[in-house]
């Protein structure tokens, strides 16, 4: 069974739930984990009249039906949409928190979350780095990467929310080999040829050191003993022409030095529908490639496109 | 009348000015500045029969005929295809040079360049640091831009070919400024509506200073001061959502921090077709967004795509 978390709960979240399910996108066996009082009201304020179960535990599940597991936090006085509340903030964390131990117990196969908003949850706990980094730190694990997975482009990256600085400072061999070495796995999982390109840091890839020298002293050594592992691993290719060979089928992932690098191509090429994947994690969890979107929650417009294919992604992954 | 630049004769350059003059594709009066050995031998070698022209000097114009201001350094047995010479590489600059100076005379009313081989040039030359720099050092300009253009994308850039190290540094508030103003006088010239974004350094153009101060200290008081100017200039803009927008329609242009922010999405929309610009220099100056392709050289099979629109953007430039 996969869960999905409902995110926040003045967001687009529970829209994209609803309207997934009433398009009949989702098939298997999922559960929501979220309050069942935002997805009853939000079943009512967009007329959708779909089917809901309150589930009295996670195995109490009903088949005609939206399977909620309850977490009991949020009523619908808490709803206010298109607004930064900390009230839904501090829910759509628990959500989280109840989702990932879940799976960590082995009681869902995989988790798919739904957007939450970061400063709504920065309203009641300091230290949120981000979806991502709360769910790795859960599961006590401090080796993960964002992959973003596209129809045209797979991405992996040495790191993602932190200034271009420090991600500079992150790109060291270690960390590279370790960031290969997951794409490689999910690759593999994927059904994938996993022909690996590895981005250069500096542009046209440093060119001999004429423009920085990570190229040469930490990419470059980290493909090479990738390569020594087996891996099929290329790299470090000029950054301004590697999304275009991926893009044409040159290579199936490209391991990224830094968030933009990653994130320019993949939004470019496929903004709506692109996938989240946290690698390196004892569970699956996948997510929506967006966020919150406060300005359209509620009007029933939000694509259901990242969302569809998060949970397809999640279930090749199991 | 413009200057073509011949670029390095081991390349690709003298067999896409054969083969564009033979597609008729260039409109208007046109001399090539380079060796007229070496296009007699590139038209002999790939059996074109075009009329060529020796020119006896600037003005000695023939209307029927491939007009070339002769250089006078290469002979054919310097030619040797694909491969890296200093011979060649030394010649290549020498074009640059003077057509160049013939622009600033006003001999030219643009310059149009072929590839030149950075590797080739540097073996006589160690201080070269690309075409752009050269052609600035010899028009005593410091304050310039490299403009990529393409159908879909316009970016300039703040910084090219220096470290990423490197490129953060160059983010000030003085240069971020000199460049929009380049850029928007650019997009006035080429009839655009000059609606320029301005893409943020760091993820998520630094999210209120959570991750890098530049963003907030140095990006975005350089839009308010273009702003207070009247230039119609937003940012700073995610990086890896402003050249979606642009490419939707929203922006005519995006001003980038560093090179592979502007190189990765305009290479990935159109990798053969797009134009290179330099801003800023008191003459006009285009040239193809490709190198020298040692690999397909002679074989007549290089796309013209790139010189084509560089052309064509020199004249609208004029």
């Amino acid at each position: 069974m996969i869960g999905i978390t409902l995110g926040d709960a003045n967001g687009v979240g529970p829209e994209i739930i609803l309207r997934a399910y009433a398009a009949k996108n989702l098939t298997g066996n999922f559960v929501v984990i979220g309050d069942y009082s935002v997805v009853q009201f939000c079943n009512h304020y967009l007329s959708m009249n779909i089917p809901l179960h309150c589930m009295k535990g996670i195995h109490d599940y009903n088949r005609d039906a939206l399977n909620i597991y309850d977490i009991g936090i949020l009523t619908t006085d808490n709803i206010s949409i298109g607004k930064i509340s900390q009230k839904t903030g501090y829910a759509s964390l628990k959500y989280i928190e109840i989702a990932t131990k879940l799976a960590l117990a082995n009681e869902l196969k995989a988790i798919v979350t739904l957007p939450v908003n970061k400063e709504a949850i920065r309203g009641t706990s300091n230290d949120f780095s981000g979806h991502t980094g709360f769910i790795a730190t859960l599961c006590n694990i401090s080796n993960y990467t964002m992959m973003l997975v596209s129809d045209k482009l797979i991405v992996t990256h040495i790191s993602t929310h932190v200034s271009l600085r420090t991600a500079i400072e992150n790109v060291r061999k270690e960390k590279i080999l370790d960031v290969i070495r997951l794409t490689n796995a999910a690759l593999k999982k994927l059904g994938k040829e996993c022909r690996i390109a590895v981005a250069g840091l500096n542009p046209h890839a440093g060119e001999n050191k004429a423009f920085g020298t990570e190229d040469a002293e930490e990419i470059a050594p980290a493909v090479i003993l990738a390569k020594e592992e087996g891996i099929n691993a290329a790299g470090p290719l000029a950054a301004d022409t590697v999304f275009y060979l991926a893009n044409k089928g040159t290579y199936d992932a490209v391991v990224c030095m830094y968030h933009d690098q990653g994130h320019i191509p993949i939004k470019l090429l496929d903004f709506e529908s692109a996938v989240n994947v946290t690698l390196g994690l004892p569970i699956v969890r996948t997510s929506v490639d967006h966020g919150t979107a406060f300005d359209i929650a509620y009007k029933g417009i939000a694509s259901t496109a990242s969302f569809n294919n998060a949970f397809e992604l999640a279930k090749k992954l199991i």
